[in-house]
């Protein structure tokens, strides 16, 4: 019923998470019957996204800095750092507002069934940020799911071999729960109460 | 938080019909961090549907086409129209089978405050394929709501005019209800009890 531009209009929103066939096909009709300027900022902003955001060189966060602006800023305290799983966890951290450190952004888990090793995780970076910034704390803010604990194992047994202190940030956190869903008081408490590995 | 590029992405995500902040985030998040393919993917689809879709010349729904698939298709009847407000309403009324004309999609209904008056449906294109596909019969099938009624009396009386046999969909449609989100069986039966305007 739709020609060819429109169906892989829809077929291409339903790439967006949560997004199903009625709801991918609302959007493209929303777009093309009343949303020109909205759709055309949209397609800009993805295709500069794409072509420029890359990692921060210091946290791996996302970024099309070289460098990110909280790795830049001189009043974060680069001794104490907060290993998180993604960009929305830092966020979410820092809306917490009681962290003053520095971040270093797995961008995922371990997960050996997609492949995903230490490696890709950039845990050999992770090293080398940890001595050349002379870290004395690393706080591993990782999900409290099955591979997030597993990832802060790993981290921990590494780190340790460093001779820093490494915490894990303190279980106000559901079980199973996700970090990015967490409210910030229980955020602030869960790093407050972290607890020495 | 988030670097201007990722910043401008969340923003313009929340032009999507249901996309609120959070959401927004977490998609701009996904695509960046998971679905580069997809971004793309989804970018070029957006783009390509801007400069190209347009409206067909004949029936005036969404198309990149001079004249879209169904205007083009010889097996319909030409002398039996459908006038629905939407893209999607055609699609809706196709799924259910019964119907065997052709459309015109006024892509809207009658909304003085929103600035769309006759003009803006083409109700003057409308009159004009009228007399030149001869048409007998035409099925007011827009969306039961208050906007759709008044669309739709408008729309009779106008058609009245050219003495051709002017019907509404028969309200199998519950009331206030919107044509996209009913069952192919009710459709089928409110367009087999059409009643004469
Ligand atoms: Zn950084
Ligand atoms: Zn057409």
């Amino acid at each position: 019923m739709f020609s060819p531009l429109i169906k892989e209009l829809i077929e291409s929103l339903r790439c967006l998470p949560g997004v199903g066939p009625r709801s991918a096909q609302k959007m493209a009709l929303y777009l093309l019957e009343r949303d020109h300027q909205g759709a055309d900022r949209l397609a800009n902003a993805l295709r500069e996204a794409l072509d420029k955001v890359g990692r921060c060189s210091s946290c791996r966060t996302l970024t099309e800095e070289t460098e990110c602006q909280l790795c830049q800023d001189p009043d974060r305290d680069a001794k104490s750092l907060c290993i998180v799983e993604t960009p929305a966890d830092v966020v979410a951290i820092e809306s917490a507002g009681s962290f003053k450190g520095r971040y270093f952004v797995l961008l995922g888990h371990l997960s050996p069934i997609d492949g995903i090793g230490p490696e890709e995780l950039g845990l050999d970076r992770l090293e080398i940020l940890v001595q050349h910034n002379q870290v004395e704390e690393a706080i591993i803010a990782t999900n409290s799911t099955v591979e997030g604990e597993a990832t802060c194992h790993y981290i921990a047994e590494k780190l340790k071999t460093l001779n820093i202190n490494v915490s894990r940030i303190a279980h106000g956190v559901p079980m199973g729960g996700e970090l990015e869903y967490v409210d910030g008081n229980t955020l602030a408490l869960a790093l407050e109460g972290r607890k020495k590995l």
